[in-house]
Protein backbone atom coordinates (compact mmCIF):
# COMPACT_ATOMS: atom_id res chain seq x y z
CA UNK A 1 0.00 0.00 0.00
CA UNK A 2 1.68 3.29 -1.19
CA UNK A 3 0.20 5.64 1.46
CA UNK A 4 2.07 9.07 0.19
CA UNK A 5 4.35 8.69 2.97
CA UNK A 6 1.74 8.91 5.93
CA UNK A 7 0.58 5.62 7.26
CA UNK A 8 -2.99 6.39 7.41
CA UNK A 9 -3.50 7.58 3.64
CA UNK A 10 -4.21 5.54 1.00
CA UNK A 11 -3.17 6.33 -2.28
CA UNK A 12 -6.17 5.21 -4.99
CA UNK A 13 -5.00 3.11 -7.51
CA UNK A 14 -6.38 3.03 -10.81
CA UNK A 15 -8.75 -0.39 -12.08
CA UNK A 16 -10.05 1.15 -15.16
CA UNK A 17 -9.83 4.47 -16.85
CA UNK A 18 -12.75 5.20 -19.50
CA UNK A 19 -11.93 7.98 -21.92
CA UNK A 20 -15.21 10.19 -21.91
CA UNK A 21 -13.92 12.99 -24.08
CA UNK A 22 -11.12 15.11 -26.08
CA UNK A 23 -11.81 18.32 -26.68
CA UNK A 24 -9.65 21.65 -27.95
CA UNK A 25 -8.78 22.81 -24.53
CA UNK A 26 -9.87 20.09 -22.18
CA UNK A 27 -10.27 16.30 -22.05
CA UNK A 28 -12.89 13.86 -19.76
CA UNK A 29 -12.35 10.49 -18.27
CA UNK A 30 -14.04 8.22 -15.48
CA UNK A 31 -11.43 6.08 -13.35
CA UNK A 32 -12.65 3.53 -10.84
CA UNK A 33 -10.35 3.33 -8.21
CA UNK A 34 -9.90 1.30 -4.95
CA UNK A 35 -10.29 2.40 -1.65
CA UNK A 36 -8.72 2.05 1.68
CA UNK A 37 -11.60 -0.78 2.77
CA UNK A 38 -10.71 -2.93 -0.27
CA UNK A 39 -14.35 -1.40 -2.21
CA UNK A 40 -13.75 0.57 -5.43
CA UNK A 41 -15.07 3.66 -6.52
CA UNK A 42 -15.27 6.36 -9.75
CA UNK A 43 -13.58 9.46 -10.30
CA UNK A 44 -14.65 11.92 -12.91
CA UNK A 45 -11.33 13.83 -13.94
CA UNK A 46 -10.72 16.74 -15.88
CA UNK A 47 -7.57 17.03 -17.70
CA UNK A 48 -6.13 20.49 -18.78
CA UNK A 49 -3.25 22.04 -19.81
CA UNK A 50 -2.36 24.73 -17.52
CA UNK A 51 -2.70 28.11 -17.62
CA UNK A 52 -0.30 31.51 -17.07
CA UNK A 53 -1.35 34.59 -15.23
CA UNK A 54 0.09 38.32 -14.51
CA UNK A 55 -0.28 40.45 -12.05
CA UNK A 56 0.97 43.60 -13.79
CA UNK A 57 1.43 47.37 -12.03
CA UNK A 58 0.94 50.09 -14.39
CA UNK A 59 1.47 53.18 -11.96
CA UNK A 60 0.08 51.94 -9.22
CA UNK A 61 -2.69 50.80 -10.37
CA UNK A 62 -3.85 47.13 -11.60
CA UNK A 63 -3.66 45.58 -15.30
CA UNK A 64 -7.54 43.69 -15.58
CA UNK A 65 -9.40 42.60 -18.64
CA UNK A 66 -13.13 42.68 -18.51
CA UNK A 67 -14.56 39.38 -20.66
CA UNK A 68 -17.50 37.22 -20.91
CA UNK A 69 -16.97 34.16 -19.25
CA UNK A 70 -19.58 31.40 -21.25
CA UNK A 71 -19.70 28.93 -18.28
CA UNK A 72 -21.09 31.79 -15.93
CA UNK A 73 -22.90 33.68 -18.65
CA UNK A 74 -21.86 36.60 -17.53
CA UNK A 75 -18.86 38.89 -18.36
CA UNK A 76 -15.85 39.36 -15.62
CA UNK A 77 -13.11 41.33 -14.83
CA UNK A 78 -9.76 39.18 -14.57
CA UNK A 79 -5.95 39.78 -14.42
CA UNK A 80 -4.82 38.60 -17.91
CA UNK A 81 -4.19 34.87 -18.75
CA UNK A 82 -4.34 31.92 -20.86
CA UNK A 83 -3.49 28.46 -21.24
CA UNK A 84 -0.64 27.16 -21.98
CA UNK A 85 0.12 25.96 -25.49
CA UNK A 86 1.19 21.75 -25.23
CA UNK A 87 3.83 21.86 -22.79
CA UNK A 88 5.23 25.74 -23.09
CA UNK A 89 6.89 26.99 -20.32
CA UNK A 90 4.19 28.81 -17.92
CA UNK A 91 6.63 31.94 -18.03
CA UNK A 92 6.35 32.57 -21.88
CA UNK A 93 2.93 31.89 -21.92
CA UNK A 94 2.49 34.92 -19.12
CA UNK A 95 4.63 37.49 -21.14
CA UNK A 96 2.48 36.42 -24.39
CA UNK A 97 -1.20 36.74 -22.53
CA UNK A 98 0.20 39.72 -20.83
CA UNK A 99 1.17 41.78 -23.95
CA UNK A 100 -1.39 40.42 -26.29
CA UNK A 101 -4.11 41.25 -23.80
CA UNK A 102 -2.93 44.83 -23.07
CA UNK A 103 -0.77 45.62 -25.20
CA UNK A 104 2.06 45.56 -22.50
CA UNK A 105 5.59 43.98 -21.79
CA UNK A 106 6.92 43.26 -18.64
CA UNK A 107 11.27 43.85 -18.08
CA UNK A 108 10.56 40.98 -15.65
CA UNK A 109 8.21 38.52 -14.52
CA UNK A 110 9.00 36.93 -11.25
CA UNK A 111 6.67 33.49 -10.24
CA UNK A 112 4.05 34.37 -7.21
CA UNK A 113 2.45 31.17 -6.87
CA UNK A 114 1.32 28.20 -8.84
CA UNK A 115 -1.81 26.31 -7.63
CA UNK A 116 -4.30 23.56 -8.84
CA UNK A 117 -7.57 25.38 -9.54
CA UNK A 118 -9.86 22.68 -8.43
CA UNK A 119 -8.33 19.64 -7.13
CA UNK A 120 -11.52 17.08 -7.08
CA UNK A 121 -12.27 16.99 -10.00
CA UNK A 122 -9.16 18.38 -12.30
CA UNK A 123 -5.64 18.85 -13.32
CA UNK A 124 -5.54 22.31 -14.27
CA UNK A 125 -2.63 23.98 -12.46
CA UNK A 126 -2.53 28.12 -13.52
CA UNK A 127 1.04 29.37 -12.32
CA UNK A 128 0.65 33.37 -11.37
CA UNK A 129 3.46 36.16 -12.08
CA UNK A 130 4.27 39.08 -10.80
CA UNK A 131 5.61 41.85 -13.68
CA UNK A 132 7.68 44.73 -13.15
CA UNK A 133 8.80 47.34 -15.06
CA UNK A 134 6.01 47.07 -18.01
CA UNK A 135 6.42 49.03 -21.06
CA UNK A 136 4.24 49.89 -23.72
CA UNK A 137 3.53 46.54 -26.58
CA UNK A 138 1.49 45.44 -28.82
CA UNK A 139 -1.91 44.35 -28.12
CA UNK A 140 -3.16 41.15 -30.10
CA UNK A 141 -6.15 39.71 -29.21
CA UNK A 142 -6.97 35.83 -30.30
CA UNK A 143 -9.26 35.48 -33.16
CA UNK A 144 -12.31 34.67 -30.36
CA UNK A 145 -11.16 36.90 -27.81
CA UNK A 146 -13.37 40.22 -26.99
CA UNK A 147 -11.68 41.86 -23.86
CA UNK A 148 -11.52 45.30 -22.61
CA UNK A 149 -8.48 46.22 -20.98
CA UNK A 150 -8.57 48.35 -17.43
CA UNK A 151 -6.21 49.66 -14.59
CA UNK A 152 -7.79 49.96 -10.88
CA UNK A 153 -6.84 50.91 -7.89
CA UNK A 154 -6.64 49.00 -4.83
CA UNK A 155 -10.14 50.17 -3.87
CA UNK A 156 -11.51 50.00 -7.31
CA UNK A 157 -10.29 45.80 -6.82
CA UNK A 158 -12.22 45.32 -3.51
CA UNK A 159 -15.08 47.29 -5.17
CA UNK A 160 -15.25 44.96 -8.16
CA UNK A 161 -14.94 42.24 -5.54
CA UNK A 162 -17.95 43.44 -3.41
CA UNK A 163 -20.10 43.57 -6.72
CA UNK A 164 -18.75 40.47 -7.70
CA UNK A 165 -17.63 41.40 -10.84
CA UNK A 166 -14.18 39.92 -10.09
CA UNK A 167 -15.04 36.84 -8.64
CA UNK A 168 -12.35 34.23 -10.37
CA UNK A 169 -9.66 32.57 -7.79
CA UNK A 170 -6.78 33.84 -9.31
CA UNK A 171 -7.61 37.63 -9.73
CA UNK A 172 -8.74 37.48 -6.18
CA UNK A 173 -5.16 35.73 -5.20
CA UNK A 174 -3.87 38.59 -7.20
CA UNK A 175 -5.35 41.11 -4.74
CA UNK A 176 -4.19 39.82 -1.89
CA UNK A 177 -1.18 39.48 -2.56
CA UNK A 178 -1.39 43.01 -3.70
CA UNK A 179 -2.80 44.16 -0.65
CA UNK A 180 0.09 42.09 1.33
CA UNK A 181 2.73 43.37 -1.37
CA UNK A 182 1.80 47.12 0.05
CA UNK A 183 1.85 46.05 3.61
CA UNK A 184 4.79 44.33 3.84
CA UNK A 185 6.72 45.53 0.33
CA UNK A 186 7.29 42.32 -0.36
CA UNK A 187 5.31 39.64 -2.54
CA UNK B 1 -26.40 42.57 -29.20
CA UNK B 2 -26.02 42.48 -25.49
CA UNK B 3 -23.24 43.59 -24.49
CA UNK B 4 -22.68 42.68 -20.80
CA UNK B 5 -23.48 46.82 -20.30
CA UNK B 6 -20.23 47.61 -22.32
CA UNK B 7 -20.35 48.70 -25.54
CA UNK B 8 -17.28 46.65 -26.76
CA UNK B 9 -17.67 43.39 -25.09
CA UNK B 10 -19.51 41.23 -26.64
CA UNK B 11 -21.88 38.17 -24.78
CA UNK B 12 -21.52 35.30 -26.65
CA UNK B 13 -25.34 33.62 -27.70
CA UNK B 14 -25.83 29.95 -27.84
CA UNK B 15 -26.56 28.37 -31.52
CA UNK B 16 -26.49 24.91 -29.65
CA UNK B 17 -25.38 22.87 -27.04
CA UNK B 18 -24.20 19.20 -26.91
CA UNK B 19 -24.63 17.63 -23.44
CA UNK B 20 -21.51 15.40 -23.63
CA UNK B 21 -21.67 13.57 -20.09
CA UNK B 22 -23.57 13.12 -16.94
CA UNK B 23 -21.91 11.94 -14.28
CA UNK B 24 -21.91 11.95 -10.39
CA UNK B 25 -20.12 15.11 -9.17
CA UNK B 26 -19.70 16.75 -12.61
CA UNK B 27 -21.20 17.05 -16.50
CA UNK B 28 -19.78 17.87 -19.18
CA UNK B 29 -21.00 19.88 -22.45
CA UNK B 30 -19.84 21.57 -25.74
CA UNK B 31 -21.84 24.88 -26.53
CA UNK B 32 -21.29 26.22 -30.13
CA UNK B 33 -21.66 30.15 -29.96
CA UNK B 34 -21.79 33.41 -31.73
CA UNK B 35 -18.81 35.61 -31.87
CA UNK B 36 -18.61 39.85 -32.36
CA UNK B 37 -17.43 38.99 -35.99
CA UNK B 38 -20.31 36.92 -37.24
CA UNK B 39 -18.43 33.77 -36.60
CA UNK B 40 -19.60 30.70 -34.42
CA UNK B 41 -17.16 29.09 -31.54
CA UNK B 42 -17.50 26.18 -29.27
CA UNK B 43 -16.95 25.82 -25.72
CA UNK B 44 -15.98 23.33 -23.36
CA UNK B 45 -18.07 23.81 -20.34
CA UNK B 46 -17.97 21.65 -16.86
CA UNK B 47 -20.76 21.94 -14.49
CA UNK B 48 -20.41 21.77 -11.39
CA UNK B 49 -22.51 21.75 -7.85
CA UNK B 50 -19.84 24.30 -6.00
CA UNK B 51 -18.51 23.80 -2.81
CA UNK B 52 -17.52 25.04 0.48
CA UNK B 53 -14.54 25.49 2.05
CA UNK B 54 -13.41 26.85 5.91
CA UNK B 55 -10.54 29.04 7.07
CA UNK B 56 -10.60 27.34 10.86
CA UNK B 57 -8.22 28.62 13.19
CA UNK B 58 -7.90 26.15 16.74
CA UNK B 59 -4.98 28.21 19.20
CA UNK B 60 -3.76 30.01 16.53
CA UNK B 61 -3.18 27.26 14.22
CA UNK B 62 -5.01 26.73 11.11
CA UNK B 63 -7.38 23.21 10.99
CA UNK B 64 -5.90 21.27 7.18
CA UNK B 65 -6.37 17.82 6.18
CA UNK B 66 -4.17 15.34 4.21
CA UNK B 67 -5.74 13.10 1.91
CA UNK B 68 -4.71 12.14 -1.88
CA UNK B 69 -6.18 13.67 -5.46
CA UNK B 70 -6.94 11.44 -8.25
CA UNK B 71 -6.61 13.71 -10.29
CA UNK B 72 -3.15 15.39 -8.96
CA UNK B 73 -1.93 11.76 -8.22
CA UNK B 74 -0.12 12.89 -5.17
CA UNK B 75 -1.52 13.84 -1.20
CA UNK B 76 -2.54 17.39 -0.61
CA UNK B 77 -2.71 19.55 2.35
CA UNK B 78 -5.75 21.74 1.79
CA UNK B 79 -8.56 22.99 4.51
CA UNK B 80 -11.34 21.23 4.95
CA UNK B 81 -13.97 21.90 2.14
CA UNK B 82 -16.66 19.45 0.06
CA UNK B 83 -19.13 19.42 -2.62
CA UNK B 84 -22.43 21.29 -2.03
CA UNK B 85 -25.37 18.43 -2.03
CA UNK B 86 -27.87 19.95 -4.95
CA UNK B 87 -29.34 23.20 -3.74
CA UNK B 88 -27.65 23.16 -0.30
CA UNK B 89 -27.03 26.67 1.31
CA UNK B 90 -23.31 26.98 1.34
CA UNK B 91 -23.10 27.96 5.01
CA UNK B 92 -24.77 24.33 5.69
CA UNK B 93 -22.29 22.48 3.84
CA UNK B 94 -19.25 24.46 5.22
CA UNK B 95 -20.42 23.68 9.06
CA UNK B 96 -20.97 20.11 7.76
CA UNK B 97 -17.54 19.35 5.74
CA UNK B 98 -15.74 20.87 8.89
CA UNK B 99 -16.84 19.09 11.48
CA UNK B 100 -17.28 16.05 9.27
CA UNK B 101 -13.45 16.26 8.34
CA UNK B 102 -11.50 17.55 11.70
CA UNK B 103 -14.39 16.97 14.29
CA UNK B 104 -14.97 20.54 15.19
CA UNK B 105 -17.66 22.18 15.37
CA UNK B 106 -17.83 26.86 14.71
CA UNK B 107 -19.74 29.08 16.98
CA UNK B 108 -19.93 31.79 14.14
CA UNK B 109 -18.99 31.11 10.25
CA UNK B 110 -18.49 34.24 8.35
CA UNK B 111 -18.44 34.52 4.47
CA UNK B 112 -14.73 35.46 3.49
CA UNK B 113 -14.98 34.91 0.37
CA UNK B 114 -16.43 33.23 -3.15
CA UNK B 115 -14.66 32.71 -6.00
CA UNK B 116 -14.95 30.36 -9.47
CA UNK B 117 -11.91 28.35 -9.37
CA UNK B 118 -11.70 28.25 -13.14
CA UNK B 119 -14.18 30.31 -15.10
CA UNK B 120 -12.87 29.94 -18.30
CA UNK B 121 -13.85 26.29 -18.31
CA UNK B 122 -15.70 25.62 -15.61
CA UNK B 123 -18.79 26.91 -13.58
CA UNK B 124 -18.06 25.59 -10.01
CA UNK B 125 -18.66 28.43 -7.69
CA UNK B 126 -16.36 27.48 -4.40
CA UNK B 127 -17.41 29.72 -0.96
CA UNK B 128 -14.90 29.90 1.74
CA UNK B 129 -15.77 30.80 5.67
CA UNK B 130 -13.95 32.14 8.44
CA UNK B 131 -14.95 29.80 11.85
CA UNK B 132 -14.69 31.62 15.11
CA UNK B 133 -15.34 29.93 18.66
CA UNK B 134 -14.54 26.24 17.54
CA UNK B 135 -15.06 23.38 20.10
CA UNK B 136 -15.39 19.53 19.79
CA UNK B 137 -17.49 18.20 17.79
CA UNK B 138 -17.86 14.62 16.12
CA UNK B 139 -15.29 13.52 12.55
CA UNK B 140 -17.26 11.44 10.45
CA UNK B 141 -15.39 10.84 7.23
CA UNK B 142 -17.45 9.72 3.17
CA UNK B 143 -17.23 6.33 3.05
CA UNK B 144 -14.50 7.23 0.07
CA UNK B 145 -12.57 9.55 2.34
CA UNK B 146 -9.42 8.71 3.77
CA UNK B 147 -7.99 11.56 5.33
CA UNK B 148 -5.21 13.13 7.98
CA UNK B 149 -6.14 15.88 10.22
CA UNK B 150 -3.29 18.29 11.46
CA UNK B 151 -2.89 21.79 12.91
CA UNK B 152 -0.27 24.07 11.78
CA UNK B 153 1.35 27.69 12.24
CA UNK B 154 1.60 30.34 9.58
CA UNK B 155 5.20 29.29 8.78
CA UNK B 156 4.44 25.56 8.55
CA UNK B 157 1.87 26.21 6.05
CA UNK B 158 4.07 28.68 3.80
CA UNK B 159 6.52 25.74 4.24
CA UNK B 160 3.86 23.37 2.94
CA UNK B 161 3.13 25.61 -0.11
CA UNK B 162 7.17 26.64 -0.73
CA UNK B 163 7.18 22.30 -0.73
CA UNK B 164 4.19 21.87 -2.86
CA UNK B 165 2.27 20.48 -0.42
CA UNK B 166 -0.28 22.93 -0.09
CA UNK B 167 -1.14 24.02 -3.95
CA UNK B 168 -4.61 24.60 -4.33
CA UNK B 169 -6.53 27.84 -4.97
CA UNK B 170 -8.72 27.81 -1.89
CA UNK B 171 -5.54 27.11 0.60
CA UNK B 172 -3.29 29.09 -0.43
CA UNK B 173 -6.03 32.10 -0.71
CA UNK B 174 -6.34 31.17 2.92
CA UNK B 175 -3.23 31.36 3.71
CA UNK B 176 -3.14 35.06 2.55
CA UNK B 177 -6.39 36.25 4.38
CA UNK B 178 -4.80 34.62 7.82
CA UNK B 179 -1.98 36.76 6.81
CA UNK B 180 -3.66 39.66 6.31
CA UNK B 181 -6.08 39.30 9.13
CA UNK B 182 -2.39 38.86 11.44
CA UNK B 183 -1.31 42.18 9.92
CA UNK B 184 -4.59 44.00 9.98
CA UNK B 185 -6.79 42.40 12.15
CA UNK B 186 -9.11 42.11 9.88
CA UNK B 187 -10.68 39.55 7.36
Amino acid sequence: MDSCGKPHIWREETISSEPIFQGKIISLQVDTVTLADGRSATREIVRHPGAAAVVALLDGKLLVVEQFRKPLEKCQIEIPAGKLDGDEDPLVAAARELEEETGYKAKELKLLNAFYTSPGFADEKLYVYWATELEPGEQQLDEDEDIQVEAITLEQAEAYIAEGRISDAKTILAVYAWKLHQLTGSI
